[in-house]
């Protein structure tokens, strides 16, 4: 359905992972993230992933559906010495070529034990077996040579003459110099001119599905387009991204049918978009701070310093942020922020006069511009029918005369309200210095 | 050429992720590692998995493949409410059946929207597609409901009458509750009388290759037993844990060689177990505060909150966390810890005098039993000859007489140096608050 019209050209590619360790263990493969991220800086897609144990039918029969999709299949592990390292064998079988022993790897494997005392294990001639019509890809880091080759049978039925399939190491200190050294090159020359372009575009303060609906009839005139523009939405605790991508051989060409594309975003979602570099909330919100000469201090409750943790994830914080408070019993809100212990009895912790009390506090104690103040009802225990789980208040104050506090809802557990309050909280200050910036 | 000769009895899955933003992403994918654990508690043994991009003939070509080798196929994700969305469209073209709007599931999902006094979008309609012959699978977290249902068809021309195939959201929040709730319980009438039962060792202040070490010879004597344990090694960010793993139909006698070897490692290891039960390090923290009637205050600076907000990860740690202080500037030192200007000019910020200042200043001031005081570079500036970047201080005071220090060099860039010092920080206020238990 999707066979590619001219196999001279790489555009798609499959990377397998070879491993019953891969399969069955609770550790993610990765092999398949650095490759998608090799691959893509060629132009090349990736337009599937599969992780087979070391079976030689499950392994074949992985080969023989991805060849029938791709110009290219990656097949990473299972080039070992042992029994169950079958990649040379199923590929050998997919493509009907021999499996035939290679006496200058044999060589090359028997130094490389001597040059460390040690005699070659008569298991490791396994490893010097190359598929006929194969190319060899030196392994400098370990003992299992790559292999590259065309495919020129007619496996399966469907034509795959052409395709290309490329068996890499799976340990990643060996696979990944290998791609680097031998593959990458070699696969310059046969992507074709065509290279990705993405431009991602994040947003802040809107559930996904509203994002969605709000850029939707975009997609369509994007793909219409002379230069079509994919776009994939992405959402991870409050924060939503578009990655907005196009394939071209025009570099120029490219880049302003993204550029119009990301204008597209910037009209329709405004405010609502922090980014569109891929630079995250905190990156910006330390670029407003620097742009405006301005320190920050936080009073954070219910998110226990993970707000003020986020920020110091970019470097050089040491600038802007000056100090923050974790205000976690309500004594601790008096004594170190200054809140009223009657506001407190008042009002409740979690309600927008202490919030901003907090703000006020940490401001003034620090003697910044920005004071930010969090609290909030993350649960399980804690909430009451006024104020249920999940009931969270942000204040900011400075360095505008306008301060903003908001209460929101926020749905989930814990964990899920803990992480949702940290993005709500650098928001309303990313939001909050870009309304000072304006002025 | 592997089917399965009785397929009322699952024990072959497969997990198909779906998603073209995880196919072309530097993300690693997630939802296949939970249910990869999940379903290997209940003897189901996972053979492959893919990650395929929102294609309808891709999926269905994947979901083929699958069915043909295994009893059960999972597929996360592609169950949103847009275009892209098309799980359910795939797994009905393959299984030959219709594709019909559940009135029921609408009226769920508009409700919803409108418990947060939204409208529900139109195109959410679409997640009320349920495949002909599913069970429905409620979403308790989110709008899209799974569905599990049973092959009954001839696709493909191979013989899957009776496969098992389940559908569920990608978001892991909103899978995995679904996964435990309905899936699980189902499943595990289904399943073979073999468990797969497991022990988690986990162990932090040794690195891996240490661990590795000192437990490698037990290795080959668990796998000689009667019934053989297998262990896997993981380790992140300073912690090192023993995965454990027997597969039986006697519960008792697995157990019984867990905690055999168990004690092996513990026995070998020492203080530096901190945990046999997966428990994390800050809820062993939490159960000893608990049991020794003992709050704590922290004083953090390059950590910026994160040791505080990993303390926070425990529920009801109101009890026995009083409050935090991100003392980030020389100046935030003095003010909120008292810790002496002079003591910083002539020690250094980075200092065990001032790491043990800081963690007296904020127990002082927090009147509680425990203090802990974290300082450290963690880049990429401020480092020197002396005191190179990843140098780190971490002490605790209290709850016993006899103060803890202790300056440690580590490696890496700025966030892998603050993760590892946030372990460290709290595996230091671990062995304190164990010591002063056991006096």
């Amino acid at each position: 359905v999707n066979a590619p019209e001219e196999p001279g050209v790489i555009e798609r590619a499959e990377i397998i992972a070879v491993g019953t360790e891969l399969v069955s263990s609770s550790r993610a493969e990765t092999n398949s993230i650095f490759l998608t991220a090799a691959l893509n800086e060629l132009g090349i897609e990736v337009v599937a992933k599969a992780v087979v144990r070391d079976d030689v039918d499950d392994l074949a029969a992985a080969l023989e559906e991805s060849l029938r999709r791709s110009h290219l299949v990656v097949l990473t592990g299972g080039l070992g010495p042992t029994d169950d390292d079958l990649t040379r064998q199923a590929v050998a079988r997919v493509l009907g070529k021999p499996l035939v022993e290679d006496p200058v790897i044999v060589e090359r494997i028997r130094q490389r034990f001597a040059s460390r005392g040690w005699t070659m294990p008569e298991i490791n001639r396994r490893q010097a077996l190359v598929i006929g019509g194969a190319d060899v890809l030196e392994n400098t880091v370990g003992t299992a040579p790559g292999q590259w080759l065309r495919a020129t049978g007619v496996p399966g039925g469907a034509s795959c003459a052409g395709r290309l399939v490329v068996l890499l190491p799976g340990p990643p200190r060996e696979m990944q110099p290998m791609f680097h050294t031998a593959v990458f090159p070699r696969l310059r020359g046969l992507s074709g001119e065509f290279r990705l372009f993405r431009r991602i575009v994040s947003t802040s303060g809107r559930a996904e599905s509203s994002v969605e609906e709000k850029v939707r009839p975009f997609y369509e005139r994007w793909r219409q387009q002379p230069l079509p523009v994919a776009a994939t939405i992405l959402a991870a605790s409050g924060q939503v991204d578009l990655h907005l991508s196009t394939r071209s051989a025009d570099a120029t060409a490219a880049a302003a049918a993204l550029d119009r594309a990301v204008q597209d975003l910037r009209d329709r979602l405004g405010d609502d978009v922090f980014s569109t570099t891929g630079d995250s909330l905190e990156a910006v919100i330390a670029a407003l701070l620097t742009a405006g000469g301005w320190r920050v201090a936080l009073a954070e409750s219910c998110t226990a310093g993970a707000v003020t943790a986020r920020l110091v994830n970019v470097p050089g914080s040491s600038a802007w942020l000056e100090r923050a408070v974790v205000a976690y019993s309500n004594a601790s809100k008096t004594e170190m922020l200054g809140v009223p212990a009657r506001l407190i009895a008042e009002q409740g912790a979690v309600s927008e006069p202490v919030a901003l009390a907090m703000a006020e506090g940490i401001r003034a104690s620090a003697g910044t511009e920005v004071g930010v103040g969090v609290t909030g009802i993350a649960g399980p225990g804690g909430g009451s029918p006024e104020k249920p789980v999940g009931t969270v208040v942000v204040a900011v104050v400075g360095p505008g005369a306008a301060a903003r506090v908001r209460t929101v809802w926020l749905p989930g557990a814990r964990a899920q309200i803990r992480a949702s309050t940290c993005q709500l909280a650098l928001d309303a200050l990313r939001r909050q210095l870009q309304a000072a910036g304006a002025e």
